[in-house]
């Protein structure tokens, strides 16, 4: 049986050798170099190959690229595969640190210092205190408990809300619908680390941004699906919010047309807040191969009803 | 015997509840309201006020309310004047963060996603391994020592450098004249924290940019005079180095018609890095006032011969 590998973002040029390294024996193919599909038990996806997966009758585990699984288009996947979330400490790492850089740009002033400068004007302000600059997270699986953890350790008042119940050392944690009001009320700033599902798409909306302080800011790298773009739009346009950081989006990359482009209040990156590390992933996702063999659970196997 | 306050960034509303709560019984006078000069004993100063300090006959003791003392034109101060540098927790703590937040924003490339979006284009890239991002730290006293273990507890791969030699966990410490090739050479960013002394004027200059790495980027939150303003200017068109993030400029606001203002690879702030906090400071302060009156040894004095 071979293994299947393809992204249009990851290089196998650095997988590879390293997936090679830990399981020589192993024989990995590499999207569109791949042999006989029906010998692929395992595949290594960020997203479904071109013309799907129909072909790879023998596919039995997917494991995801992504920390997020909603490029892999689950509805169209053959039903008995089952799929694995990459829960990799690089990549959560690196998203914590990526959310603490955009909040502290903002805390900073680095965003006012920017503008101001094209400006020809010097803007003395001091950062405020952090006791009246509450930043709270929506989605507290891995990488949401990461980016609070990682903000409360930089002595930000943190609140965090999540689905279900969560407890976080020095985060204020609320939950569910009936949470939402106390959760959002009075942010500075809302970063969205949430899985992308039906009850979560567009929750970045008017409805939301309303209940934040007025001139918050707001960092998404969870998807594009979960903000409401003209809504975003209109709330930059009253002061309701003063900023916004965006690593993913509905098209990426973004259409050439897109008023995002020449907004003054946003800051686009181009979906790196969280990219998979090879160096720190390979295990993990070496491991899942094992166990696809064995039939043994997955290591953060996901729930397809679910979606995370 | 009074207390007399002056600075034209520190307000009085800010600092003089704060002292007067830890010193009930003192009499605090705010210039220009200064009642008769040759009551002042002690003076808390940004830096000297118009006019100077002759008129202030019985003055013994003089308390920076920045960082650094070069503002206070020390050539120009009565000779017996004893003066202390303010060393404070919550402006050393600001100084660390500002260079954390200079340096990651380097090292996730916001500097480029910011230039890129307005030219409408979509530039992916990826943070490179700290292990090839070696940063260098110019001064390791109380704040360049903070700021070099910050950077290094955030996984860093940093360098120090000073006139006496140092010893902080997880920094490669240089010394000397001697010891600032190997400090400098492939240092992908250079902060500068020193003081400025004769020594220290004009240290960053075209000699030591060309003995970074290709490319590198500067920061520098010491004093302005420390910059040969033409030098940067000229690494910045070559190439030589790709970003600056300036706090502290030759004349602050920095003159309409600089050159830095319109350049794309100058970030400039104003003197905002290690603004002093009276909430963490005014009690170190009040100890220098008692020590005064006691004619007791100041915390943080300085040597005048020194110059720091």
């Amino acid at each position: 049986m071979t293994v299947l590998f393809y992204s249009t973002l990851d290089d196998p040029a650095e997988w590879l050798p390293r997936l090679r390294g830990l399981m020589p024996k192993e024989d990995f193919v590499v999207w569109p170099e791949i042999g006989d599909p029906r010998t692929v038990d395992v595949a290594l996806l960020l997203m479904q190959p071109p013309g799907g997966l129909g072909a790879f009758t023998a596919l039995r585990v997917v494991q995801s690229l992504g920390a997020g699984v909603n490029q892999l288009a689950l509805d169209t996947m053959p039903p008995g595969v089952r799929v694995a979330r990459l829960v990799d400490p690089g990549l959560t790492e690196r998203m914590a640190e990526y959310c603490l850089l955009a909040i502290l740009r903002y805390h900073r002033s680095f965003d006012v210092f920017e503008r101001v400068q094209r400006a020809g004007a010097w803007a003395y302000r001091l950062p405020e205190p952090r006791s009246g600059y509450p930043i709270g997270i929506m989605g507290l699986g891995e990488i949401g408990g990461a980016v609070a953890r990682r903000l409360a350790a930089n002595q930000f008042t943190v609140r965090g809300w999540s689905r279900r119940p969560k407890q976080i050392a020095d985060v204020a944690c609320f939950t569910g619908e009936h949470g939402l009001p106390a959760f959002l009320r009075g942010l500075r700033a809302l970063i969205c680390v949430l899985p992308l599902t039906p009850a979560t798409e567009g929750i970045l909306s008017a409805r939301l941004f309303e209940q934040l302080a007025p001139g918050a800011v707001l960092i998404n790298v969870g998807r594009g699906l979960h903000l409401v773009e003209d809504d975003l739009l209109a709330a930059l346009q009253s002061g309701q919010l003063t900023g916004a950081t965006l690593d993913v989006f509905r098209e990426e990359p973004l259409p050439a047309n897109h008023p995002f482009w020449s907004h003054k209040l946003i800051l686009m990156t181009p979906h790196v807040a969280g990219a998979g590390d090879p160096d720190t992933a390979a295990g993990l996702v070496v491991e899942n191969i094992r166990r696809a063999r064995a039939g043994a659970p997955l290591l953060h196997e996901l729930d397809r009803e679910r979606g995370y």
